[in-house]
């Protein structure tokens, strides 16, 4: 795509043109020429939007909490964009599909964009692409952005750190293993969702939940965890509680950043997480631009099988050839 | 350490030091000063062991396959070492503590050789250890290494890229979500583990699984996934069933993989894998070491947020100033 149309592109997406939101995605996302230009118009107008995380361990109920979220937001009269962050294992792949069929009713909703995104790429390629949709859809215009990812694997984890607020879901069946991650979930949780709280075993984990917010090591004035009980399920309205108290908390932590000057630090750390994983996926295609077609990278790896150089050695080589020796680049 | 330590602690890890195993890797996992200097004396020693990789989801029960399958290769007489590669997510930590403790037992036996570590590291970091530390036990000098894994994140998936043979481990209860990871599950696994094959539903899943293998599209030639039943119980003998034939199939793909010589292909990739992960450790130290301590990165961050500068072009300028013009790093 030429220069001036990307220009008319990103001048029609921040004008809140849908499919234009569409189409910038797809082009940063799969890294097509144009993109740097894309994210360098772009980021003037993203940081308006309240972004919420949603992580927890597969079968928590997070894409059924997130669905009711966007349908309570959406009465408040709030826009919404969505991402979901698909893992790339495997194993995981079958549970996140009902979820993705059912939240496709809010497709025809103008309020509402609904993107997924898988998390995969060796080396933080695409965990790079993953950043640079939010900050499109920042940018396009929405109250609020839902991301939503599975809370293994250390992509997810950089994924809630790009949230203001960070909600952490379990169900009671999860008590088991509590022990052994309390300390991890405080780091990261800003809200602690029981969902399935209807269920046995609910009201001793929301106390051994509580208890551990009270004994963990907060610091003065910094923001207490919240533990909310919630029951959703999806296609039954009448089941569904505590979603309301949820968004409550929601704006609450939201206006705790703002009054505590947190929210400074948080942009701040977004900023440096986006520089370095920008930095790393800029250096990739920059030596993968040198390597390619010189029929090296076989001859270096042939040469490191035969037992005559070793892997240092071929990095070392290859910087020295293809990067502090460029200028042309 | 000095450059001549490096080179003594390297004989000795090659005589069979164990004491200087633990010591290398540590050195290596931290990245510490001669650390470059150790890999190059080691490669040359790599590519003599088995390496068995075991992935699945959290509950499977790889970790107690793992350790009967240890118990039973030095019943063969085979020295083993084993590589555990923990999440670093907070949701899993509880499920892994209790493997690790069984597992200690081995800690006494002179020809087992266990370490843990954790697949964490922004950007690829700690990655590159990982694969560092699988090279550094194959020049020590055992037969057979296990590589045991969580199966979830793009990290865990690129480290069973790195066995020999793979083996995918589920249990019953996960037959509902098999549809969907079938096409997944055969691009990776060499043998499928039907854990807790006494539960009901065992059987049909199996009956699946053999079902989904028969209907893949397999080039001619090429190795068959073979799906395996297995019961164990790690501190009930009597109940242990299926791992000789597990450890059967292992020879026998190992076998395999020398007579259609895709051991040279496996090699090859597995050094493709590394230079990548290397090469990007490398550039990341580059660059850092280009930036400490000029309070340049504040400076960037804040351009930004102040709106006078965005990521891409600050990447642009550190490429130029840092990577690109320099010849003394």
């Amino acid at each position: 795509m030429m220069e001036n149309n990307i220009d008319e592109m990103v001048r029609k997406l921040l004008d809140g043109d849908r499919r234009m939101l569409a189409r910038t995605i797809t082009l940063v996302e799969n890294g097509r020429k144009g993109h740097r230009n894309v994210m360098r118009q772009v980021y003037p107008h993203t940081g308006k939007a309240m972004i919420v995380g949603i992580t927890g361990a597969g079968g928590a109920g997070k894409s059924t909490l997130t669905d009711i979220l966007i349908a309570k937001f959406r009465k408040m009269g709030k826009t919404v964009g969505v991402v979901l962050v698909d893992p790339s294992s495997p194993f995981t792949g079958g549970a996140m599909l009902g979820d993705r069929i059912r939240m496709k009713k809010h497709a025809q909703d103008k309020g509402v964009y609904i993107r997924s995104i898988a998390s995969r790429g060796t080396m933080g390629g695409l965990s790079r692409a993953t950043y640079d949709i939010i900050r499109i859809i920042e940018a396009f215009g929405v109250d609020i952005i839902i991301v939503e990812t599975l809370g293994t694997g250390q992509d997810e984890i950089d994924i809630v750190h790009f949230a203001h607020t960070c909600l952490v879901v379990f169900t009671p069946g999860m008590g088991d293993d509590i022990q052994a991650m309390k300390a991890g979930i405080l780091e990261i949780a800003d809200l602690i969702i029981m969902n399935k709280a209807d269920l046995e075993g609910a009201e001793t984990f929301i106390r051994h939940l509580k208890g551990a917010v009270t004994a963990a090591d907060i610091p003065e004035g910094a923001w207490v965890p919240k533990v909310l009980p919630s029951i959703c399920v999806s296609d039954k309205p009448a089941n569904i509680k505590g979603q309301d108290e949820i968004i409550e908390a929601i704006y609450e932590h939201f206006a705790f950043l703002h009054k505590s000057k947190s929210l400074d630090a948080i942009k701040f750390q977004r900023l440096e997480l986006e520089l370095g994983l920008i930095l790393n996926s800029e250096l990739q295609n920059l030596i993968f631009k040198g390597l390619k077609g010189t029929g090296l990278k076989k001859k270096y790896i042939n040469a490191i099988l035969g037992g005559e150089n070793d892997p240092y050695s071929v990095v070392r080589e290859i910087l020295d050839t293809y990067v502090l020796h460029r200028k042309d680049a």
